[in-house]
């Protein structure tokens, strides 16, 4: 299983509420093909930006069986199935697998910051039970803890722990990853603003939300890479950058929805604590995209 | 209601789970009974202590239940409603009021960062649903999210928010209180190993899961600072310093389960993720607590 | 030596300039007698306040000579030794004991990190050559270099380093040092807005530019500790504490000297690239003065 | 001016001590010599890695004049004349002007934390004395400050700073930088282990103590990226990371004298409180220097 076959521009659909913040199905269905029909290479239900932690566990189980049912095996399918109990964990990642998705994904959420042991054998609990792939992600920044590279090594020594999604924005993580582990594992970029740098230093793949509202600049980034034209991968990075630091800084659920509206497209709603953005925010968010025209 | 009557020790129960990770209703009551007889002020159950954000809806619902059952209005009750979704938060604030609960506890959950005024909105979304007080506690190591002191000065506008909890561990924030704030509204700190320093900055109360293993020591600290005896609080507060810092460092689930065992105890077990300490842990612990003696 | 008999407020003086940029011994004298005569109880030139690292080898001795012909005694002098080597530091070490004062205080500069064992040896090689006390001290703030309270025991096993200066604004490390050290040591603090949580650590003594504006309420919180009346300490603490954070977060040299112009006192001029504050600084700084009345 | 003819690696010496701390001016040229003739393509005497902040003025002037004489024109020369005030600087820069240096390199050093504008007007008072070009370098870790971007755009405004030194280690700066200043200004890199992320973001060149150890490695690296072949540049840099990191880590003199003496040359010593590396980091280093060859 550690030959995983994902590898390119890994894509993040959200999760559209309507207006009494119910799942609205439909509308996510529509933006999920928007994602596979315009070329990323991975679909990934369920992650931070289709707002996972904000749904309970029968609109988890209808998102990823939507996404089965409207992918239609096109692209493969990662999906989020992280929760604070190892119990709920290795509920979700069972039924995902039931319903036919190719891999999970599964971040340690923490409040109580867990020690190395606890974490991997969490991780080792989920495996057991599942037999598709796992990508482990580390993102301090959303999950409040950070598994530093030795414990990231650690997690690959359990069989369908495949993958690694790196999302501290450190790119010396990678370097690490790279050196130590060799060519016997894919490290992906979770990091926006690192995409360049992260495929520079051997990034297998790039998991970014930014295909809901740049598909092609994301792909011609991985292309331009994939034929070793770092000249050419640089100028397409620096066309990106500011669009990518904007829907990182304005967290991605928010930004995506408020791009997709500027292009014209039904975003839905989000669901309370999260709001639009200001007014502002979008003017900002506006003349980003003029800029790429 | 901005009088509200807490002050002193806060003590925070923690949750029990059968081996089976079932909640444990019949040892939680006896639990809190000893922070009750032991002469704490105000419990407050479903706190971080309470392992509350791995309990599922009805599981919370059935430990607010068991607390005004068992307290019977002997001491007040502070339970926590803490969610990452408003509408969910709205639920058990509404819930915990049916009950009968004195206050709530309501900490910004955040997997997303909010941003001032989302914070806000989902304060007074909350507040405007019960008539009882409320209060905003401030700990962005387990919640990811640190409100400003000016932040904590707005949501103070909302009229059932009467309480703050500080516990960033930065005496300072509870300086800028006290001087910003005056006497109008109540500060509590939520850091053990501040304790002494919060009391000497005006500190209202001290919310704190010590109780649990060492109650006359902290009762002790609390009344020397009302004697006006700075000596003797000093004294008092070096002599539980050790286990203030051990039970923090180690996460105070798996610090009380294992030091109420350590006193004969029944102390249950805990949920995973969560494990027991390690032996050597325990071995410190036992070191600690023979000290106190 | 280990009973030092330095206690209560250490004053710190500025180090003023001519217009031209060299130092004005003359008034640096005026402004050491106002320190003497209001009381403080030990005088230290040469340190941060005193803008040492910007001042080359025959300035500090002129300041040193200075200070011990205006003090004639009144009050024991601490005296900033300082320097990025190990040579320049026991250069000036055995100048300022040549010189008279009563004690030297130094701070493990840095430019490149130092390893503890690098530490250790630096101040070792600087105690073997005098025989005064030494006061070590922890700014990473300033310094660049953070010394653990690990680090801080080592030093103190050093036979003439008698006291710590504890500057990093976390009461936690002195917790620790009082904890771990007892009795047996002195430690002073060295962050003006944690003065009340330091006295009420057990702090020896407050290191303070403070004096140099608010010599009775500096002097009067540290009575009001002596006398165990932690309310009274309490409320002399926040009258001031406005102006401690001021001075802190302008910088001490900065705001000393805009304090004294404001007082109606002359204060003389920065060396560059220090500046003096901007207008509306002046501004604050007069209102906070103000409220003291 | 802006059209600075820098490019490639800046390679900076160590300055080397006889056994009773003295500069070893004879042992500093032979170094010296060695970077030339292996290829650096700028020799930058008196910065970090030749311990600048510990030299005094004399020794400062003896090092640039013996640059000078050594490389008799035959690579440029980038001296460092930092200093904590903006007297002092200006002296230095004028000195190294007079000795025949191509440019000078300014770092803000602080103790005092200065602000936007007082480190404006710190450039701008030393450029305006000299007429040969700056870099203007942000290293927070050694100089205690950080400029952001944009204060270093602010920068750019004076006429000879036409370079800038970035070694915080975060990309994302040199996306700032490139993506807000376009092709008008050149920056370059002097975070060792950022070296592959640095030139695949457009970095101009990479200043590096590295040549003093693995010259071929570094310029292979360079020349990798200017035939545009991102997966040799890659394989080149995954190669010398482990060494790149380690004398990062181990700080830049004593990693160098010690791989100096471990390839069999003379390294000099140290001047105090800067050791040897101790046994075992030596054997470290050996085993890394092993796996390179």
């Amino acid at each position: 299983m550690k030959d995983t076959k994902f590898k390119g521009i890994i894509a993040y659909p959200i999760t559209p509420f309507y207006a009494n913040e119910k799942v609205d199905i439909i509308l996510y269905k529509k933006l999920l093909e928007r994602l596979v029909v315009s070329g990323s290479h991975v679909v990934a239900p369920l992650g931070s930006t289709g707002v996972m932690p904000y749904l309970n566990d029968e609109e988890k189980l209808a998102i990823t069986t939507a996404t089965v049912e409207q992918v239609k095996g096109r692209v493969p399918i990662l999906a989020g199935v992280s929760n604070l109990t190892t119990e709920r964990t290795i509920f979700h990642a069972k039924e995902a697998e039931k319903a036919g998705v190719d891999a999970v994904m599964i971040i340690p959420m923490s409040y109580w910051k867990l020690s190395d042991d606890e974490i991997v054998k969490h991780y080792d609990a989920v495996a057991k039970e599942i037999s598709i792939p796992i990508m482990a992600y580390n993102n301090p920044a959303t999950a409040g803890i950070d598994m530093s590279p030795k414990l990231l090594k650690r997690l690959l020594e359990i069989p369908n722990i495949t993958m690694i999604k790196e999302s501290t924005g450190d790119v010396q993580r990678m370097h690490y990853l790279k050196k130590e582990l060799g060519d016997d594992v894919a490290f992906y970029n979770g990091s926006n603003p690192l995409a360049l740098s992260a495929f520079a230093a051997g990034a297998t793949g790039w998991c970014t939300a930014a295909p809901n509202l740049i598909p092609e600049l994301n792909l011609d980034l991985y292309e331009a890479v994939q034929k070793n034209d770092l000249k050419e991968a640089q100028k397409i990075f620096y066309k990106q950058i500011n669009l990518l630091k904007f829907i990182v800084e304005k967290g991605l659920p928010r930004a995506i929805k408020a791009g997709l509206n500027l292009q014209g497209i039904e975003g839905g709603q989000l669901r309370k604590p999260l709001q639009s953005l200001e007014k502002e925010e979008i003017n900002q968010l506006q003349a980003i995209l003029n800029a790429l025209q």
